[in-house]
């Protein structure tokens, strides 16, 4: 059995690195009080808490910490009709969230998620660790049979090209879950005992041209370089699938980071993921994900960008491009998907408008 | 600080799977004292010894151990002039011994390796997991974020297509070391004092298109899946190179690998090794490999087999023949090399026949 850590408010006040330059995006449709277990790692830092579903409902956050929030009404009334890109009642909902940060650097975590212990049963900062993810960098081609080359008491190993040593700038960092594992409804309903308790010390960069499933639940990426692409799609009320805006951002975004030359990395931290969903509801929003998925990925398998996309917001535009041509034979709901792609880079581009764009010539 | 394992003769007797299907290859100069401490896992298995350098020296095998042990003189009167294929006063020579294997599966470990201690201090019988590793499936075409999805515990994550979940054949194990990691000279040198103390409890698959370092320090593969592709290439004695001989092998097995949609997988099991080697002889005999590498992995990154190639035999000549059209502008060795390969395929076709090439239509 693996249990969460409790009572980490004794734990060794953290160095809160990178505070003015990260935010914390947390989706949710209730009291935040998961935040109290947090408080040691969390509290140096600002949260932008993203309500979903009814606006007129009380989310209350333990006193102390540093926070924004938008509910439906704010989001409707600062993207106007582009708020129609933004999913309700669904924690794709989060991606508002990564637009209205000014931070280089965004963490994101579902309010079921607890602080994970390590194997000494030390509570494990997960944040700290994403942010040695970010600040040290990927090698997405040649693997490293040590795994993250950049840690203490590791290196490249022998026969690893000198020349990329240097590695490329990380973008992601996507971290795993103890206890309840992401998996989808009907492996929920053949497993519904199976517990994650191995606790694997590894961070590992995903090489060139592979895919993987992103799970949403405890991300951290940098904004900078890769923000635009962190659209979490159309879920939820008046979409035909749910659970699959954190896979469809990270098929997006790892395309666009190969084309970049920038790097995705998966492993540590954990967090402790407490509770698994209704999987009788997973499966009514999935079904179509399953199905369409054999589709999709070997079209984002495919999927080439031209050398004229310099910039993630000119990837992502050419990605919508391909996904109306090549996948509305699928379903006319990916016509309504790149559609809003396309939204979601000009609303983005308005909240967070460049030096160039900026009429005054003032940067941010 | 990481410890061997002591004492492993008091080890619970380990079921001896796929006991009359595979043998242990050791590459040695001296006597095998190591094999006391492997006793418990491996003497059950049948050993072929391939003794390397001045082939009038006796070489000791712990008693209790069924053995065929190969010396020069042994690999001259079996191969004639192909013998010239087989590098000498190197360990390359191992392959030598997959050659004359008649089993399916091959277990090769260097004669430092000792056995290692997982974190509960329980002694890691490596050839189990190794077993384990080929007899589940690899997942090379996405990404499975909790690692290999057959481990008991695991399973595919959300966002994981099923038509991938039955994965392909897995070809290679390659497993890993504690205490001494496997680093060039130049890493060496820097870090003397660096120990691999970190045990990753995890086996992946290396995705397709992706190369890596493969190391023969503690490697299993599927001989008939595999086997003509596992060739140490000409290192040592009179040659300008050495300790490239399991990296050349890597890189050709992958590459067949990926075109025959086989598996590869890395990670568990670790051994113990023991003593670093010389960093200074190492740089003499390396520093050749690390400024051809620079040229030889984009030329194996960039490879193309045609799809007539549909067993490993034509794929690895097709290889050599590519390696002589496009490596011998970096050094006349690759042209020598080149021959070597093909030389080395038509000996393992002499030593395993096939039903269709034997004469009396009599299988092995």
């Amino acid at each position: 059995m693996v249990e969460p850590a409790t009572a980490t408010q004794a734990a060794a006040p953290a160095v809160a690195q990178l505070k003015d330059e990260l935010d914390i995006v947390i989706p949710t449709i209730r009291n935040l009080d998961f935040l109290e277990m947090w408080r040691p790692f969390f509290q140096p830092y600002h949260l932008i808490i993203v309500q979903d579903g009814d606006p007129s409902k009380t989310i209350k956050v333990p006193d102390g910490f540093d926070y924004e929030l938008y509910n439906r009404n704010d989001i409707n009334r600062i993207l106007g009709p582009k708020a129609s890109c933004i999913s309700f009642k669904d924690s794709a909902c989060r991606c508002f969230g990564y637009m209205v940060s000014k931070k280089k650097y965004i963490f994101t975590i579902d309010d079921d998620c607890f602080v994970a212990k390590d194997p000494s049963g030390k509570a494990i900062n997960a944040l700290e660790q994403h942010i040695k993810n970010l600040l040290s960098p990927s090698t997405p081609f040649f693997f490293n049979t040590l795994y993250d080359p950049y840690r203490e008491g590791a290196d490249f190993v022998r026969g690893y090209p000198f020349s990329l040593r240097e590695g490329v700038p990380t973008a992601v960092s996507h971290g795993l879950w103890l206890n309840i594992p992401d998996y989808d409804a009907p492996t929920q309903l053949v497993k519904p005992l199976e517990r994650n308790t191995r606790f694997v010390d590894a961070v590992l960069t995903i090489p060139k041209g592979t895919l993987f499933p992103m799970c949403g639940m405890n991300l951290a990426f940098d904004r900078e370089l890769i923000g635009p692409a962190m659209y979490f799609g159309l879920m939820g009320d008046g979409q035909p699938i749910g659970r699959y805006d954190d896979m469809w951002a990270g098929w997006c975004m790892k395309v666009i980071c190969d084309h970049l030359g920038l790097g995705v990395k998966t492993g540590l931290p954990y967090i402790y993921h407490s509770k698994a969903s209704n999987p009788f509801v997973n499966l009514r929003k999935e079904y179509k994900g399953i199905y369409w998925q054999e589709e999709i990925i070997p079209f984002f398998q495919q999927a080439v960008l031209p050398k004229e996309c310099t910039s993630v917001q000119k990837c992502y535009i050419e990605l919508a491009k391909q996904v109306k041509e090549k996948l509305s034979k699928v379903d006319p709901y990916f016509d309504k998907l790149a559609e809003a792609m396309v939204t979601w880079i000009e609303a983005w581009d308005e909240l967070n408008p460049t030096a160039a764009a900026v009429p005054d010539g003032k940067a941010k």
